[in-house]
């Protein structure tokens, strides 16, 4: 776990000095100050992150991590496990909603198989397969501690990989049938909220799946033990591996001082793995939107994250990241391209009495 | 005021047979079904609107009117009046807030002088100049009734001048020092809510200006007494000839069957005058987002809408409008560009007991 630890204790901190002159231009634009609200405070917060006064987000990548869940083998699921190779194809063939938001906002999609449970056929997809699916957490460790710290390596060097192909800002994304189970375990044990209060309702299971989908989630907690003062063991015994990719993906932007826009629900579980890991890390993510599955707000809110958007959002695959890339765009566009009241002769603001 | 009547009586309703259609498509997309909220919800109140299955969002304009108020002389605003004009030549060189974000998401900015005081220069705007700015309304009406109606019509025929250029969505803008007074005046008038809980902070006031504003809106409303169920006497006693050109352009609009994304408090006030002249006008208003000037939340609660955004803005000019704009692209291209499950071979949702 060299890379790990490397990773960790190269991340540094945002730039003051940089976002202090971002702060005085943005407050000499042609507008009243502070009028652009959360557009201003996000110019300045990615010019924190980057370390430049001016900022630019020509490259844009969204990875999407799949994997599958032993969980499933419980019936927690709305859907067949076979929908997530299936998923991936529609991902390479350009068909999901990923492919249609990452196109709109102009953002490479790197696939990424994680842990899909079959081979997968074709390429277009970067095949990282540490096993295929976990195993089931009511009967024992979704997965080794190996491949946990594994899972989470792996994600640093998607990352590193992709900088020589340009990346100036990352999206987070998954595809795995059964992870929202997953993802509300380890947001339990985090947050210390009720499992009930955490535990959605997915792709849209009914009250009946939603009630075995709650027991096997206090079945395995309560089996396996993981101890929130290690996000490592939290990992492994819950699950996933593209949730420790996106851990991964998140503590390897960081490292790099590339902003990185989580998604939803899932990415929200893997960001809470990373800010354990590396606390100083929240300051380099950008929380897309609220997702309507309900463990995300306490998710975020444990984090002090505030997203930009909530538009009952439930799909993952990084769709939510997307639409928000095209904010930080706005932002940035703002801050490089409006003219100040000097250059357009705008007159400013009067001395009130 | 035939052109007005004609426009009213034209506005037809949502499409319910082409709205069913595209419901089935959207749950039949490879996603969950309702995964993508508001997204999905959008898609489906556009094709309402446009009354097409597939609509595209090709050629998109946000008009940003402009105009001189009266109630300036009180002191009500931080910035002097010449601010108007001012930014209006900075709209045209291109630096302006509006300028950056219209250019993001692809939309033609068409600027108009409603009725901005002093002649402008130049051109790359229409020139609609109803007066050199309304009327002082603490001293009397901000304008004729016959002027009320001009400045509605002026709106309904910039819509219907550039249809022939091409125009599948309006967004709506304003730039108006005083203008927020006037709005406020014309919310507190319809919602009837205390005009302090509708008088905000404008370009950024101070307690002691804001005051004034409050005291000014009251002496207004005291002294001309508009009449709430005439929206053409609130619009001629407050003011201002933008609001009234917002109101045609939504009017305008609605009676082309062309969706109109309305911006901030401004375009708030023009759209409670729409609805209070034609209440079937409000299925044809997507309301971009909340604004940080206190009495939107009101407005907009008054008319039923709920806003896509919330990012604390309070610039106007469209630039709400704008961002919006980008969000209903996404729900088109969602409906028009992702495949089902049937031709992506992916598996449809299981029976659960």
């Amino acid at each position: 776990m060299n890379l790990l630890n490397d990773t960790i204790v190269a991340i540094g901190k945002l730039d003051n000095a940089v976002m202090a002159k971002v702060q005085t231009r943005l407050d000499n634009l042609t507008k009243p100050q502070g009028s652009l609200g959360r557009l201003e405070e996000l110019a300045k917060h990615i010019a924190g992150i980057t370390g430049k006064e001016s900022p630019t987000l020509k490259h844009k990548v969204i990875f999407t991590l799949a994997a599958d869940h032993g969980i499933t083998e419980e019936g927690v699921s709305a859907y067949p496990k076979e929908v997530t190779p299936q998923m991936v194809y529609n991902f390479l063939r350009g068909g999901a909603g990923i492919n249609v938001l990452a196109k709109q906002v102009g953002a490479r999609v790197v696939i990424v198989d994680m842990g899909v449970d079959g081979k997968l056929s074709g390429n277009g997809f970067k095949d990282c397969k540490i096993n295929p699916g976990t195993s089931n957490f009511t009967k024992g460790p979704a997965m080794s501690r190996a491949d946990a710290i594994k899972s989470i390596e792996t994600g640093i060097k998607l990352v590193e990989e992709e900088i020589s192909n340009g990346l100036d800002i990352i999206g987070t994304g998954d595809m795995g049938i059964g992870n929202t189970t997953a993802s509300s375990a380890i947001t339990a044990v985090f947050t210390d909220c009720r499992v009930e209060d955490v535990t959605g309702y997915g792709t849209g299971i009914n009250e009946s799946t939603w009630t075995k989908k709650v027991e096997s989630i206090k079945k395995g907690v309560a089996l396996n033990k993981p101890d929130s003062a290690d996000p490592i063991d939290v990992l492994a015994k819950m699950g996933g591996y593209e949730i420790g990719g996106i851990a991964g993906v998140i503590l390897g932007a960081a490292r790099h001082r590339i902003p990185v826009v989580i998604d939803g629900f899932i990415s929200g579980a893997g960001a809470l793995i990373a800010t354990r890991l590396a606390p100083q890390v929240k300051d380099f993510i950008i929380a897309s939107h609220c997702s309507q599955e309900r463990g995300h707000k306490y998710a975020l809110a444990h984090m002090g994250l505030k997203p930009l958007l909530d538009l009952n959002l439930r799909l993952g695959e990084g769709t939510g990241a997307a639409l928000a890339m095209s904010l930080c765009e706005s932002a940035v566009l703002i801050l490089n391209e409006m003219s100040t009241f000097g250059e357009a002769s705008v007159s400013e603001k009067k001395k009130e009495e």
